[in-house]
């Protein structure tokens, strides 16, 4: 029998080593490009976030038995995803989309600095993403900067889905494309890159990723319902309060608790032929349910 | 005697081209993707601008006796480009940046959608040109998926510098350098990527982009400066309304001439060595110089 994961200390272990790697980048984009600009990116970049698509890349590729040191390509697209991950938090914190003061605790970018800079840190975040994925010259790098590619323009598609979406009553089907683009298509990426990383293919995690996203986003529905503020570092109710249809408020809480159990119980039976390389990215599947924020 | 080029004609050559397959990709994007998105991703993208980078790729994939069809590499690093500049201008035009309601003619993206689609057509656009520039699997990609991001960063540096610098005495060096930057590096890698197309490494291509970018933006300010809005099919004097300091208000309009006509001379004269095939880019450094628009 494999020892169990402690999650906690895995997470810990993983956004300690994300920090390190991301303080090193900051520092270097700080020490050759202009302020406010540089800081701002680093503002944004370590904000304390859980990291949970770097952990997933590090344990999908640990589960089919990669490389996933400090050099390897795991974490150098580890990096770049939680890149592209910011960069849709910074963009849609700004008036124009949510309108949101408040993320992790602190003031958003747009807050302590101005729009301009913002908007700017996203879209410079982007490219700096695609730059360090491929800044060592290693062809294996173009699979993940397709799929990386590839995934951010499936998130952008699931947010426009989702502005069209206000105020508007949607079914059951459309709230489930809705959530599998806007926050599925990085999740699912997170694991597909790991498995890239590590065997040049996907190798079937690109569908564990797929059901690790739904779990994901209904549990993050449900928090919005069921939480605080305090607890959750940012608003809680917005969902509701802005119109939105989840599907908590599609199907019901409690059928949407037994949908994201679901789910990450597939999860965790697609990973049963990996065995004890792949509980980590178990670990990581009850994780993303049994979170409180 | 090599026959003389028609750059005009040439230009509507490419433009040509450019719009054809930018619509086909865009029928694509269409056809799978959330609308009003993809259609104003669409607008964005075929509002008839001068195709001018696309133009460098082709020129100086050509002037290095390279593969310029359509199914070729440069090709498609054109049209990556010209997503990643459109995207740069749909963001340029937001009310937190330059606030404009007309780009070449028409109402910009946030006027003729609104503010969130313009963010996401950007933000999407620039993914799109990555994927793109990689979605055929050749790893010959990886290196100009390398350009692109680097220079579409630096263009965010330049911009970022570009907003420091409003209502701010600049020096010569400081002006040069953000023009360097914000400007010159799309247009450095436009000639650095076609180069990269054709033999696998930039060819001393990068410092003739370096020399146009120079002699491109000079003569911008100059038309920003004693053209007016009809011609340019945007607003003209906004630089000085919005106390932006560029080169001609540095040095004065007549040493400011003087300067784009030794860039785009010195660009012709790094073209010498390279013959007959150079005659594309020999004829679009000298258009950049003496364009009305």
């Amino acid at each position: 029998m494999p020892s169990p994961i402690h999650i906690e200390e895995y997470l810990r272990g993983v956004s300690e080593r994300v920090n390190d790697q991301l303080r090193l980048l900051a520092a270097e984009w700080k020490r050759t490009g202009p302020k406010p600009l540089t800081e701002a990116v680093e503002y944004a970049l370590l904000a304390g976030g859980k990291r949970l698509r770097p952990a997933l890349v590090l344990a999908s590729c640990e589960a089919l038995g990669g490389d996933v040191g400090d050099d390897g390509l795991a974490l150098r697209f580890a990096l770049a995803l939680e890149m592209v991950h910011t960069y849709s938090l910074v963009h849609d914190d700004l008036p124009c989309m949510d309108d949101d003061d408040l993320r992790r605790g602190r003031p958003t970018v747009h807050k302590a600095y101005d729009e301009a800079t913002a908007m700017l840190v996203g879209d410079g975040l982007q490219s700096l993403a695609f730059r360090h994925l491929l800044s060592t010259g290693d062809a294996r790098a173009a699979p993940l900067a397709a799929l990386l590619a590839e995934s951010a323009w499936r998130m952008v598609e699931g947010q426009a889905l989702d502005i069209g979406a206000e105020g508007r009553a949607l079914g059951e089907a459309e709230v489930l494309a809705l959530m599998a683009a806007k926050t599925g298509a990085l999740l699912t990426a997170a694991c597909a890159g790991g498995a890239i990383a590590a065997t040049g293919a996907p190798s079937g995690l690109d569908r564990v990723g797929q059901k690790l996203g739904l779990a994901f986003q209904i549990a993050d529905d449900l928090l919005d319902l069921t939480s605080d503020a305090a607890t959750l570092g940012k608003r809680a109710g917005k969902d509701q309060a802005a119109g939105k249809a989840t599907l908590p408020s599609i199907v019901g809480i409690e059928e949407a608790r037994r949908r994201a159990q679901a789910a990450c119980d597939e999860a965790v039976a697609l990973l049963a032929p990996l065995g004890a390389p792949a509980e980590p990215l178990r670990a990581l599947a009850r994780f993303v349910l049994a979170r409180k924020k």
